[in-house]
């Protein structure tokens, strides 16, 4: 293991973040709060500090850097970018407790949106902070990492160890053949598409501010809102630009990169768009159905109903209605829709879409050898042939997902809420949406969680944007031993 | 498909379930109970007339069987063995209801111990009944057409597809070349640990109705009870035979041949039986602690823990005490178990231990390979190298339960109940355990559900017990077309 290598890059990746704090203090100072912008000072200096420090003492021998460094950097990188990004919180005194301020941040950066704060704290936030919350989604969207490699030089010719180890999906494919510019074409797709909603949003009549910190949630389908009932108080036109937005930031980047190039028909074959579109439009009829009487009209429970789809299905976790309140048969679809997530290379959590068609193909030729036990089989997905390692290495993932999803759940059953409050909280934060159903429904907070939980539910958060395995290789100190 | 060698096995089956009923029948003569007599002497009847029209008009060209038609004569069996087995519930008078006798005719068959009775039906139900109800669980736990094969003519020379189909876990070892030397050996095995369950019962005061009904209940891990409070008002030394037993009926039965053949080595090298008794021993533990304080001393803490967690991991599903009460932990550590099941080849049901130990190694080999990608690693249990195939199948099968668990539990969520019981209920009766929490909780039963869900509920028993597949391809229309 090339540790200086990765203390080396987590120094670059410090100062980085300290300048990605600067934003958020330009943003207190428009307003006036000298207070946060004196918080966000002090968390950027101590930032730009440690991240000197790094790259001045560690300096590597050697730039080259293997899959297991990359698995250590992203984890470590992600880690403090969390215990820095607190900071601002606890110094300005919005959030006392340290561990409520890391869980909020975490929350942030992995895209859950999951908050300990009550209505009332977020409405008497300073600007500053409620910028900066809804920043770190925008950040974590794409990867921390990706950020730091589209924007600073060349740090290893062989980042890709580092995207891969980033990137949700079974596969990442290389746009281009550097790392860097494939990172730099993403991040330019992810900025115009950001920046459409908020002229869209402005457009709507939503003030300036609030489309902005909206646009970020939506982009990194995070889900922080700054609002008690999060997007229920703006009009429906808003609540569907909101909610398309939602659906369209699921979707593999590599599509609109397809699109850019004009290469049409590969995005019409693309069965994980179409899986993706699929369960979206059944579940939202189901559910119009099922809450129709609710509400008033068509448009309303059309909406109310599109609107919960496109925010879990899409991992964000904005609400337009205390969906905890729908009949069970609409709440079990939005819980199966929390796991099964959006498209593989976008910025949403979850399972991902590509992982269920894969999953879906692997029980279906299972069900054939059953009846043709000699005969060989090949999986195919948008007319290729599936590599049988990469079948093995689905099943697997999906494996280590559900013993993941049961064992988080078991040690916060030590908490005494209702099972319905304890396993929504972990398909929830496991799956980097937010709200959850009963104590933890898009009306309640994580608020009420002991300290201990909430370290776990970080953990949770974290397991669930990095996809489990490079957080597992990348903190465990056998993998550091091994030569 | 061989469609006349279908027809004419389940004629074969039909006649065989018609000499079962006769059990039940003589147990009611002696108890004096005319009307339950008359109810299984119609009941036989009618499964002997239909069973020799099935034979006579079906009788088939050639005996030859393959995989699907193996599939089918296994799915149409147990709907068939049900359906009849139903009728003398209806008859007598018992259970009103169709739909309710179907419910706890394949609870019983399959081995779940789910039921819809409350505590004052279970009281006032004849001797007749009672036996045939545990006498069920009994034929169920080994296989109905394991059973056939044992005391029948050789229907066919390829009966080890109708095995395949009907024994639980990933593998059907033979362990003598012919099916049916195997499917006698297992019965001896079975027959004889039965009786040792049912003398040690008698030695323990228990009378010997009582220790019949409650011996076939363990052997089958089924779960009827024949008091309100299942085991509970029993001694401890009874409670603790059950425990035991339950615990016995769960290991794989191939490891009690090799033991009758003195392969010690070859028992002591099982990783599967290893990996089933380090997490009873651990769940015992952590909950002896949990529920410390709710019990009388170490003993009745330690008592109530081992056979409650022996009583869910074997799927058997009776109860010493209402396990709804404890503390979440203690309830969340029973939920997992729950899944896991016991070993392979027993007459547990579940996923099995031997699964969970494969998954178990996919998933450290997956982390291995991102490590080292182009490293080439084989996965060996008990010192074997496991074929890929297997691992293929295996982790298929989790994604296949796992899809069938959350579609299940979506179909019971139209049912008003909490997320609680219905999760629960799904759990456990796919899992052919019995009682779940809350609502269907062991001091509860299945009665409030309406008939949809008893059906939805009857065919997740079914496929549980059948391990999907063969259930899915002995119904499939599009399967029986086929050449």
């Amino acid at each position: 293991m090339n540790r200086r290598m990765v203390l080396y890059t987590l120094g670059h990746i410090s100062v980085a973040n300290a300048a990605l704090l600067t934003l958020p203090m330009v943003v207190s100072l428009i307003y006036g709060e000298f207070c946060s912008m004196l918080a966000f000072l002090i968390s950027a200096g101590i930032s730009i500090v440690l991240g000197l420090l790094l790259r001045f003492t560690a300096r590597p021998g050697t730039k080259v850097i293997y899959a297991k460094e990359g698995f250590a950097i992203v984890s470590y990188a992600w880690l403090l970018m969390a215990a820095i990004g607190a900071l601002p919180f606890v110094i300005e005194g919005a959030i006392p407790s340290y561990f409520d301020a890391f869980f909020e941040t975490v929350s942030g950066f992995t895209t859950t949106g999951a908050s300990i704060l009550s209505g009332e704290s977020i409405t008497s936030m300073s600007h500053g902070l409620l910028f900066w919350r809804s920043f770190t989604h925008w950040i974590g969207g794409m990867g921390v990492l990706v950020f730091v490699m589209a924007i600073i030089p060349n740090i290893s010719d062989r980042s890709i160890h580092i995207m891969r180890a980033e990137m949700p999906g079974p596969e990442v494919g290389k746009l281009l053949p550097k790392a860097r510019d494939t990172a730099k074409i993403l991040y330019l797709i992810y900025i115009v598409m950001t920046a459409v909603e908020i002229i869209l949003l402005l457009c709507g009549g939503m003030p300036f501010f609030d489309s902005v910190v909206h646009s970020f949630g939506t982009a990194g389908t995070g889900g922080f809102g700054i609002k008690p009932d999060s997007i229920g108080s703006y009009s429906p036109y808003l609540q569907w630009v909101i909610a398309i937005f939602m659906l369209i930031f699921g979707i593999n980047f590599n599509l609109f990169y397809l699109i850019l190039i004009r290469k049409f028909s590969h995005v019409f074959r693309n069965s994980e768009l179409w899986c993706y579109l699929g369960i979206v439009g059944i579940s939202v009829c189901i559910i119009t159905a099922n809450i129709f009487s609710m509400y008033n009209g068509l448009e309303e429970s059309l909406r109310m109903s599109a609107f919960q789809v496109a925010s879990i299905i899409s991992t964000t976790g904005y609400a337009t209605t205390d969906f905890n309140m729908w009949p069970q048969l609409s709440k079990s679809i939005l819980l199966i829709l929390m796991f099964t997530g959006a498209c593989a290379g976008s910025t949403a959590g979850g399972l991902k879409m590509s992982r269920v068609v894969l999953l879906g193909k692997s029980i279906f030729r299972e069900l054939k050898k059953m009846l043709h036990p000699r005969s060989v089989k090949v999986v195919k997905v948008d007319g290729k042939r599936v590599d049988e390692q990469v079948l093995a290495s689905t099943t697997s993932y999906f494996a280590v997902y559900m013993l993941c999803v049961l064992g988080i759940f078991v040690l916060l059953s030590i908490e005494p809420f209702s099972m319905e409050t304890n396993f929504s909280a972990t398909v929830a934060c496991f799956n980097n949406i937010g709200p959850g159903l009963a104590g933890v429904g898009p009306a309640a907070n994580y608020g009420a969680y002991s300290d201990f939980s909430k370290v776990l539910l970080s953990l949770a958060m974290l397991l669930g944007r990095l996809e489990i395995f490079p957080l597992i290789l990348g903190l465990n100190p056998l993998v550091w031993k091994k030569k």
